[in-house]
């Protein structure tokens, strides 16, 4: 189940008031399908599409047994499973419930763990991945089929890394690693479309962008949200006295902890930056707005008097009453005093403005021009 | 008692100074009637409308008995409860002072823990509802009569999910696990109201809006005060070293301490989306408001300088006295030529517009049109 | 002495570099007159304008007796009362300067306590009122005469609540909840005056609101200083080791904390809602400069086309020299044509803004009309 | 040296990679000039000007020996100092280096205290002072001279307040204490400015006044960095496990960490005050465009339609040609008839503007009057 | 490997999901070279161009062995450098992904110690030096040759300050501390250009500021980032228990802790005061706005009156037909009369906008002026 801010990030399967550890199954989910690789030391096999019985059978002959199921739909599979395993109920309501934050908590005889996987879509969307480490077994529960564990699997076959040495603790290092490590490359493209935008905030001001700038903090929201709280819930694996983590595995999950911290780090860096976009913009629009109204008055203040000088040489009044009555019309060279008048009241308010630097700084380049090819003094200084 | 943000949520019954322990039932408060079950492993009976005399004779036959009183008018039978069960006079205090936050406090004989229930309104409005758990009773106190807890008593009449199998910790769980559970469809609800606000912003911003937006952050607010307290209310029953909560139960606190969890993570999210929407309004406003000052700023730029030329000529300097006098006026082609004169001015302060981007971007399209619907080339360079 | 927001709280009464323990009376300080109640279990007398001498007859013969100290100008007499007691110089001191937090000192005989009542004014004044709780004995010193202890007096002297079982911690506790119950009204006052003032911001922005805004702010302010130590104190009351105060006491004074924590709650809340009037406000400024920018815009963008071709048709190129010169003014219909032009391009002009949505939207109506009333399709739709 | 918001509060005097400990001096630094004052419970002697063999000589006499050095040049004194007191030499690098902030570090046999003197000057400029404190003998050096130590000497001198009883912890407390209290005075002047540039947004914001705001807010971030660690240090001399101070002491420096929290607080106070004046002066600069866009608009929607209908009736269509071109003109009452229809557009538009409550409202009256002096309805409702 | 805001800080060189410690190059790493230098408090020898042969020869044979390694490309020399010295294979892998935070990890026999080194750079640049610190010996590892370590080098040399005299705990501390202060004169150069833009922003708003400070406060950001875990890597080496780390040592390490604390300092109040800057753009553009429509208004205001009297009197009303019909047009002082009228209305207005205060008191000079030569009364009132 994908997890949007909005409504359905709120919503709960189970119904309010419902008796803990119910399983409803959701309507939307995906049919369930069981994958099983039990391996040790010096053997490792692999099979899929596996049956409840097929596990019980293999249960407890070899070292590690993964079970993974994607598809959260067959209630009565997973149910079965956990009676398997002795999973507690509340665990496999949550389970179901895929809008859990990640957590870590430790039951009788496993530690339950729920994690959250990234999919590589438009916008921030995860994938609930639950994982339940016991004694000799790890169970994996995810949303639908497809994930990032491949990776993982190869090892497993290959050897590689030596894997295949250690117990279930660290294959579910490996596992929660592999989500967490996800995470990178999406936050690698918001880091270029942050920047992108910001070039854009700069040079090319517009409401297009502030639209945008919203969406990528909404986006960087959800990454807070997803990100988070696998902190605290590598910290809580890390310092538990539960026996099922080696301490040689905990030194593992210490370097998995540190890439949460670096993956809040440039999420919280990211935010601040974006936030500072809006201060752009608002800061660009009133620039250009002052811009704008500098031509306005510019033309209004030379025009206006222009246009008025010629109007009172419109008006009627009748010369052959008064010799008063506006005598410059009867000037030999009325009409060319008046075009001098204009034309120095024009260029005295060119200078004017010009003096008051609001022509000559080639204003509208200010809001559109690109600033990053022009000369920048500040920077040059050091 | 409903909670407004305002005067009312200020306001306590006890007069300031009044003795400790003082009950003054508020003039508005709804007349007591109560409600009676008990249970055990294999018997159950539920009655409605019950007297004191009624309960003083069942009290202590049943492994578990739940009081539920609806109403707080009758100070003496809430008095009279409290002493038959040896409840602490500042607790019942609490009970009828119905403006408290959400905690939890341990006295000798009982746990007491207020809760606030949301009700089904427009605005956040909550109901206290105090608890009183002690050895083989629970005690509820509501401010009127319909609540959330219809599910829990479902599910001791049918003794599903074998709820009966517990004692009095374990109901007082699932009370309070309905309590927190019934914000999750309220806070859906507010987030498809956040959505619809957030594309109107978006599209249409007007000055409805930012009073919608406001309100929105106002409801936001009450819901994080709402909520918050649960947390270290359900904390400290996990903690707490009281013999009344068994650590099975407490499992299950723990749940629901991760649901609070959830609640509070959702509404941060909703308020910083909600504190972003100010800022796209600020930023829709301001950009509209250069649209406009561009289109003011055009037509008065184009038809100013045409006017000055038509009023040039419509002076009246004596062509008769002299021959510098206006002599276009008297041209063959005089009137072509001022109409040419006015056309390529028109044309070229068009030219200069359209080079300076105001024009042929439709700058209103930005304002009023769906930017949803149009291509998005940052989203698609992905 | 009241505390502003402004030069004065930032006074001491010491001179920067005296000895500690040094007490200086303020020159505006009132004269002391004191008062004098002793009881037990079963008897009170109560005597008001006592002297030393009375206070050190009566010490030692009742079980609480409680001495309080209204005015602090008598500084001979103050430090005489510290002497009786064995009170701490540095306690004095802080008694005397009255500018200190609220805050609770153990000493090596007896508890000192700072707390800040609150005064009925019009902005945000408390006055120091300290307390000195001892084996037996209470001291008060208070500004100045007048204070919430009076419902605290009446209790002692009907025996009412049954304080006088109790002793002199719980004494203390009264007093001390007396001053923080005090806060709720003045809190429930102010939140009314913000209900007003977020009203008046909706429908009617005007500079002198952002005035009270700013005045509603600092008050909230100066109201979180004053409420905040307040709840350390309590809790450094609770936590303590000292056997001054009794195990029954403490849960009397986990009760009163309570109402500190609520009154923060209060006060945070009307803080952040006061913070987004300033939102409110400048939004209605910007929708409503858009809206008097849109009427300059329609009345310029309709008039000016239309006054052009007026000044065209009043252009006096001459006629009798050529058929090209302005043939128009001969035509039989040549006026109404012109008209015509005229209607056409206002009619064009107004159709254009009306299908941009700027004109028959009734734009003044969203700055100055009533939001509350008009039908709001937002809310009706849950 | 003075602490200036920007280069050369980054500066250290070790060049980077530097030995620790080097002592090398500030090319800037004062002259070194060293007094000296012993004193115990009976007797106090005073030297002004010693060098360092008079300290030899009397080291060890008596039971206080306070040396005050002025001025950091004299790099070799320092160190023989240093050595003849067995101080660390790291502890001496930070004496030298005066940009350290205020802290306290235990070492072998001495405490060392940096505290940050408050300068009486236009901005915030601090004088780093270091405190030696060991067994009989206390070690303070300055930037230069003149300091807040004069009533602390003056104590000494008249046996005022017994602090000769004391040992050097108590000497320590003192001098700190002095340091901590220089600060009140100045917070105060810093108050009354904040109420003056208050007063002064609101009633004639300026460009000005945003600069005074800008610097006001840059020298209550300098005070808090200057006062804020002062907290950390105090408190660590009240929980140091170190036998040079004595639990008697320990009381008296509870009283002067309570004096820094003190001044935190008003300064947390002022820095909110003062970023509310900022939204304060955008509002008003809203307000402000709005008033002159008013006037603006009023202007052009009245005249505009006037002067179309003088410039319709200035057109030259020939009326003898047509009875249809402009019989207006030849009407007996032409003239008083397009005079009035003049006036009634021009009335009709006075009206309107009065019912959209954009007149009759003295628009400027709201930017430049004095808001204080005009009666409140809001204040008057309480 | 830079660090830059942006896509390049996301990006990690191992993929998701490989094996823990797995050491693949970064493509563009610098080919790798190898120092040595061993000494003892009697001896030193140093190489360069080492190999591993030579370091196997020479491990064991001094007290302090610092193999120093530039460049990252060669793997394979890597790891055999880790065998040699038992380095963990987690910490290898660190070593080559040069995105990690600063931190301090104890392993069994090495602490591993990652801080970033600041590059004289435009913008803010850092490059990884990881350390390991053992029994005897100390690994740099760094991204390309040129360094900040060449003062320890002298002083190891020149056996300055002693540094020879300690073992490798000391160097380690040295190495950390070189890395620290070099932050000093970088932040120093920040200083500066802050000045220089808040001068320039106050003086001249221009877009190409707000550019600026958005860049200045994305450098300070990336500082932070930089700088801040720096904090918690030196408090774990204080606090650590490993015997790797003397008593002596760690004094010194807490000295380097206070540079840390102060550069965290710096930054924070530089980002504060960048912040301030934004709200200064946007004050500065709002008073020029403000300034703009003044100018506009006024001219609008004079000149719409004086142009309606104008185009007034050029109607053409028959005069011949009625006396009604503008008789003024044959006063005999009609066209003195018109102008008349027309400067009574000018003056009036100008005298309007005098006593508004809109002109007369330069309003431009407020927007472009140099407000630090103005006389400024605040400042002087003191």
């Amino acid at each position: 189940m994908t997890r949007r801010v909005g409504k359905s990030h709120a919503k709960r399967r189970t119904p309010p008031g419902a008796a803990p550890g119910t399983l409803i199954a959701d309507p939307t989910a995906v049919q369930t399908s069981i994958d099983m690789i039990g391996y040790g030391k010096d053997q490792i096999f692999e099979r899929q599409g596996v049956s409840i019985d097929d596990i019980r059978t293999v249960k407890g002959t070899v070292p590690v047994l993964w079970i993974n199921a994607s598809g959260l739909a067959d209630i009565e599979c997973i149910r079965t499973l956990g009676d398997l395993f002795g999973l507690h109920s509340l665990a496999l309501e949550d389970v179901i419930n895929v809008h859990q934050r990640p957590k870590a908590e430790e039951y009788e005889n496993h530690v339950f763990v729920v994690t959250r996987m990234i999919l590589a879509s438009r916008h921030v969307e995860t994938e609930q991945v639950s994982l339940f480490v016991g004694d000799g077994f790890i169970l994996t529960f995810q949303e639908r089929s497809g994930d990032c564990f491949e990776p993982v699997r190869e090892r497993l076959r290959r050897h590689k890394g030596r894997i295949r040495d250690f117990g279930t603790d660290y294959l579910a290092y490996a596992l929660i690693d592999a989500v967490i490590d996800a995470y990178f490359p999406v936050l690698e493209r918001y880091g270029e479309r942050l920047e992108e935008l910001e070039d854009a905030v700069i040079s090319h001001p517009s409401p297009e962008l502030i639209a945008k700038v919203h969406s990528m903090k909404r986006d960087l929201l959800s990454l807070r949200r997803a990100i988070w709280p696998h902190r605290e819930m590598i910290n809580m694996l890390i310092r538990d006295e539960t026996t099922l983590v080696t301490d040689q595995t905990r030194l593992y999950i210490r370097d998995c902890y540190d890439h949460t911290i670096q993956l809040m780090d440039i999420v919280e860096t990211y935010r601040e930056i974006a936030s500072g976009l809006v201060d752009i913009y608002l800061s660009s629009m009133s620039t250009h707005l002052n811009d704008i109204m500098k031509v306005l008055t510019i033309i209004a203040t030379i025009f206006m008097p222009l246009g008025f000088i010629a109007s009172l040489y419109g008006m009627n009044f009748d010369r052959t009453t008064s010799p008063w009555n506006m005598p410059e019309l009867g000037w030999q060279y009325g009409y060319p005093f008046a075009l001098g008048v204009m034309a120095i009241a024009a260029a005295g308010l060119v200078y004017y403005f010009w003096k008051q630097r609001w022509i000559g700084h080639a204003p509208n380049k200010h809001a559109h021009g690109n600033q990053k090819s022009s000369p920048d003094p500040f920077r040059d200084n050091k």
